[in-house]
């Protein structure tokens, strides 16, 4: 289809009710991407929330998306002067499939932080591995991945749950608030280094945008730090070509079980 | 009041809604304390729940819960074999104060993790200190702060967002995930460390169980990534008595502006 602004477009249909259309290209096989599915359902919050930065998203993924019509529900909460929250769904044939909190603020593009830690180490982009299997997600994302998390490739996982790389769009589309969404589920699962295989299914995910994004190429680093009982938390942090951390992200998931 | 047991007691009036009795101890002056308005949302919810471990909380923090009566709002959005979801709302006066999804399931209290960070360093309990000021909620939880966390208290922030303590309620009540609901949300701000002072209200709040904690104190290890632009998160991660990592949240808050 027609790329990710294309993708993530929303028509108003009534009060709070948008109609979208899911692309099959943001996804795998059938299921749709949880990161843009949140990217579509906060594209649609933004059309009238008062405030223009999504600060905190916390959703529960119920039922798997599929390519083709759904449609976001937005139904206020809150609105204050410093932030408003409104529950925001998306549904398809009449049943919710992720459900989410969303909290909108107003970040100032030029605020100097008062404290950060530093990003961690990510080799230069020259250093880093394309991983473009023939599917509708990397025709469309581009990501360029540190060799050192991409041993699983090759069946040598490094031991560790971690994945890193660079992500940007193919097409021309600078970072925003939406991309971020995409960006803090755009990896592939961090146990895939821990001897995990096949899809882990997020059950919650919960971001946060902490800056607005210089324009560039976005370094995204993901890790876990509990693997157990079939259990796995994926955390990433994205940072800016600006070198500033914008987004960050915790997502509990269960561990693949193979194909 | 009677302690925590007590003050998470619900009683169930109506198909999902349970009267509660929040008591002022739990809170700081007139305000209600986020992690025990948590923990009564998530003791109503495991009255009818399918599952008995609150895997997956996601909270946020619309208006002010003030000590007295309030009633609890549990509306199923889905029942799994795995995970169970469910939107739980905090009611006062007809007004929802606390809107959260939370997600059930059945975690093995023998699980061995796969993958696990190791824990941070706390020094022995012996050298840490009981920051006691006269209030409700000091009286119900006994917190024994590390040294190097405390310095705001004498005006010499270590000028790193830090907390860290061991936690346990002072009346005989071990563990469980009504208590981690509280213990992710226990400790003062973490940015008292970077110089801010006051309150810091939390906007929204995300905490994973992640295995059935151990009899004993918890370890309580709290710190933030990022302060800038009013805002910072908080995240808490806690330990049980066995060294296992058994809680992790993270929360977003405005930075107080002091007193």
């Amino acid at each position: 289809m027609g790329g990710f602004a294309a993708a993530t477009a929303v028509r108003r249909v009534a009060e709070g009710r948008y109609a979208v259309e899911l692309d099959g290209d943001f996804g795998i096989e059938q299921a749709i991407n949880g990161g843009y599915s949140l990217a579509v359902m906060t594209r649609a919050l933004l059309e009238d929330s008062p405030h223009p930065h999504p600060i905190a998203t916390s959703a529960s993924f119920l039922r798997v998306a599929k390519a083709g019509p759904a449609e976001v529900r937005v139904e206020p909460l809150k609105a204050g002067r410093t932030a408003a929250v409104a529950r925001v769904t998306l549904v398809q044939n009449d049943q919710a499939l992720v459900e989410a909190l969303i909290t909108t603020g107003t970040l100032d593009g030029d605020a100097a932080p008062v404290y950060s830690i530093e990003q961690e180490k990510l080799p230069p982009i020259e250093e880093c591995l394309e991983f473009a299997p023939n599917n509708g997600f990397a025709r469309q994302v581009d990501v360029r991945y540190d060799p050192a998390t991409m041993g699983w490739l090759d069946g040598r996982p490094a031991g560790v749950p971690e994945m890193r790389g660079y992500l940007r769009l193919r097409e021309p589309y600078e970072p925003d608030g939406i991309l971020l969404a995409l960006a803090v589920d755009a990896l592939p699962p961090v146990v895939l280094n821990a001897g995990a295989s096949g899809w882990a299914p997020t059950v919650e995910l919960t971001w946060h945008m902490r800056a607005v994004p210089a324009p560039g190429r976005l370094a995204v680093h993901g890790r876990a730090r509990l693997v157990s009982d079939g259990w796995f938390d994926e955390e990433i942090e994205v940072w800016d070509s600006a070198g500033r951390l914008v987004a960050q992200s915790r997502q509990i998931a269960r561990v693949g079980r193979g194909r």
